[in-house]
C-alpha cells in the first residue's frame, strides 16, 4: 500500500462537509491518523458512534497538535476564532485549509493569527446537500465536484498548493486556483444569489393571506418546491456567507433586481417577443451544464419518478 | 372488463402533457378510442409511431367530431382559436376541457365559442418536466399529483364535473375544484413566480462580465443549477402564461421584489438576526411539501449521487 498522503489529519467541526471529507479520506487511505475536533459534544460523540475518526477532541487546539493537515469545517464566522485558538499547537510546516463558502474574509480573519513556518491555504469545495450534521456526509459528496484553493499573496508555495490539490484529486475532485476575491465574485453568483432567491420566494409565499399555506404545499410541483431544497439549507452557515461576502452579494442582488424590474415591466406591457427571447436563451445554460456533467440530465433532476 | 369512462376522447396538442394523457388512458383503459391532433405534422406522425391514439388529424374539427371528451393540450395561447375551429363538431353532451397553466383567460377566450349543449370545464394538471414533445411524456405523470377542475359561472354541471373528475383520478390524480381566479393567484406563486424568478437568475448569470460563463457551468454544483430546471422549460408555453396571468403576477412580482429590498438591507446593514430568522422559518415549508409526498426527501432531490 502506497504512503498515504499526510500522516495526521485534524478536522475541526464534522458536519456534512467534515464528515464527507472523513469518510472520503477513510475511504481512499488519504491519511495515517484522522483527528476530530467539535465544540458539540453530540456530535462529537455521533461521530465517534459512526467511526469517522480515530480519536475525538472537544478542545480543537488538542485536536490540532502535531497535525500535517488541519481543516477548518465550521461556519465562515467561527474560522477566525477557531484559528486564533489552534495557533499555537501548530507544528512547523503544516498545512491549514478551510471549506468555507466566502474567502475573502476568511483569509482576512485567519492569517493574523498564523504561525509564520505553516502554509495556510484557503480553500473551498463546491459540494454539498441541503443536510446538516454527521450523518449528513458521504464519502462520494466530492467525487465530480470542483475544489477552489485560494491562495492569499502571504501564501504562494507551490509545493504545499500542489500537496493540497493532491488530497482534493484524491478525493475525486477538480482542483482549480484562484485569488480570494474573484472566488467571491464567482460564488456569489452561482451559490449565494441563488440561495438568498430561494430564502426569499419561500418567505414569500409563506407571508401571502390569499392563497394559503396549504395550497402552497399542495401544489408545489408546479415549480415552487424547486427552491424549496436550497431554502432548506442550514441558516447559521448562510447567516455567516451573507455577513462575510456583503459586497460581492449585494452586487448581485442589485443587477438580478434590476433584470427583474425589466423583466416585470415586460410582463406588464405584455412584451411577448422579450419574454420568448429570455425564455429561449436560457435553455442553453442548462444544456452546457449536463455536458459538463455537474447536472443530470434525467426529467425534474431524476426525482423518484416512474417512467414507462 | 369494466367500460371506459368515455367512449371517445380526442386530445388536441400532443407534447409532454398530451402525450402523458395518452398513455395513462392506454395503460388504464380510461377510453374506447383516443383521437390525437396536432397543428405540427411531425409531432403527429411521432405520436403514431408512438402508438398513442387510435386515430391521427391534421385537423382538428375532425378530430373532435363525435367525441365524448376533447382535451384541449395547447399553449393557453391558442386556446380560443382553436376552441372556434372545434366548435361546430363538438356533438351533444359532449364535455370539453383543457390542462393550461392559467384559467381565467382560457375560459375568456374558449367560452363564447362553446355551444349551449356542450360542457365546457377548464382544467390544469399540476405535473409536468421541464422537458417537452411527444416523447417527453410518460403514463404515470399524473400519480400522486393534483388536477385542479375550474367550472366558471356558465358551467355547473354536477355530473359532468364529477365525470371529468373520475377521469383525472383514474390516471391517478387528485382532483380539487375552484374559481379560475382563485387558480390564477396560487399558481402564480407556487408556478408562475418561479418560473420567471428561475429565468431571470439564469439571464443575470449570463450577462456577467467578471464572472465568465465556463465557470457559472463548473460551479453550478453549488446552486445555480437548481434553477436551471426551470429555466429549461418551453419557452412558448411561458410566454403565454406571462401574457395570460399578468395581474397575478405582477403582484406576485411586486411582493417578491419588496421581499428582496428588505433582505438586500439585511445584509447590507450586517442583521445577521434578521436574515437567520428568515433562513429558519423557511425550513419548515420544505418539510411539509415532504409530508405531503409532493417532494423526496433524498438529498439533491434524489438526483443520481452515490451513498456510501
Amino acid at each position: 500500500m502506497s504512503e498515504p498522503l499526510f500522516q495526521r489529519l485534524t478536522l475541526i467541526g464534522i458536519g456534512l462537509i467534515g464528515s464527507s471529507i472523513a469518510r472520503a479520506v477513510k475511504a481512499r487511505g488519504l491519511a495515517g491518523h484522522v483527528i476530530i475536533a467539535d465544540q458539540s459534544e453530540v456530535s462529537l460523540r455521533r461521530a465517534e458512534d459512526l467511526g469517522l475518526g480515530d480519536r475525538y477532541c472537544l478542545d480543537a487546539g488538542e485536536a490540532a497538535d502535531g497535525a500535517d493537515l488541519v481543516i477548518l469545517c465550521t461556519p465562515v464566522g467561527a474560522s477566525g476564532a477557531v484559528a486564533k485558538w489552534i495557533a499555537p499547537s501548530l507544528k512547523a510546516g503544516a498545512i491549514l485549509s478551510d471549506v468555507g463558502s466566502t474567502k475573502a474574509k476568511v483569509v482576512k480573519d485567519v492569517r493574523p493569527h498564523v504561525p509564520a513556518n505553516v502554509h495556510f491555504i484557503a480553500g473551498h469545495p463546491i459540494a454539498g446537500t441541503e443536510q446538516s450534521g454527521p450523518d449528513a456526509g458521504f464519502a462520494t459528496l466530492f467525487e465530480n465536484r470542483w475544489c477552489i484553493l485560494t491562495p492569499d499573496q502571504a501564501e504562494q508555495d507551490a509545493q504545499a498548493i500542489e500537496r493540497l490539490s493532491a488530497f482534493w484529486r484524491g478525493m475525486g475532485s477538480n482542483v482549480d486556483v484562484m485569488d480570494p476575491d474573484h472566488h467571491d465574485r464567482v460564488l456569489a453568483i452561482v451559490s449565494h444569489l441563488p440561495h438568498l432567491i430561494a430564502y426569499n420566494i419561500v418567505g414569500t409565499a409563506d407571508d401571502l393571506e390569499t392563497v394559503t399555506k396549504s395550497e402552497v404545499i399542495k401544489y408545489s410541483a408546479s415549480g415552487f418546491r424547486d427552491f424549496t431544497r436550497l431554502a432548506a439549507s442550514d441558516p447559521t452557515m448562510w447567516r455567516d456567507v451573507c455577513l462575510h461576502n456583503k459586497d460581492a452579494i449585494l452586487e448581485m442582488l442589485g443587477r438580478f433586481s434590476e433584470d427583474l424590474a425589466a423583466l416585470q415591466r415586460a410582463v406588464r406591457w405584455g412584451d411577448g417577443d422579450q419574454l420568448f427571447e429570455l425564455f429561449t436563451r436560457t435553455r442553453g445554460i442548462r444544456r452546457s451544464i449536463i455536458e459538463a456533467g455537474q447536472e443530470t440530465d434525467a426529467p425534474d433532476f431524476g426525482r423518484p419518478h416512474k417512467k414507462d
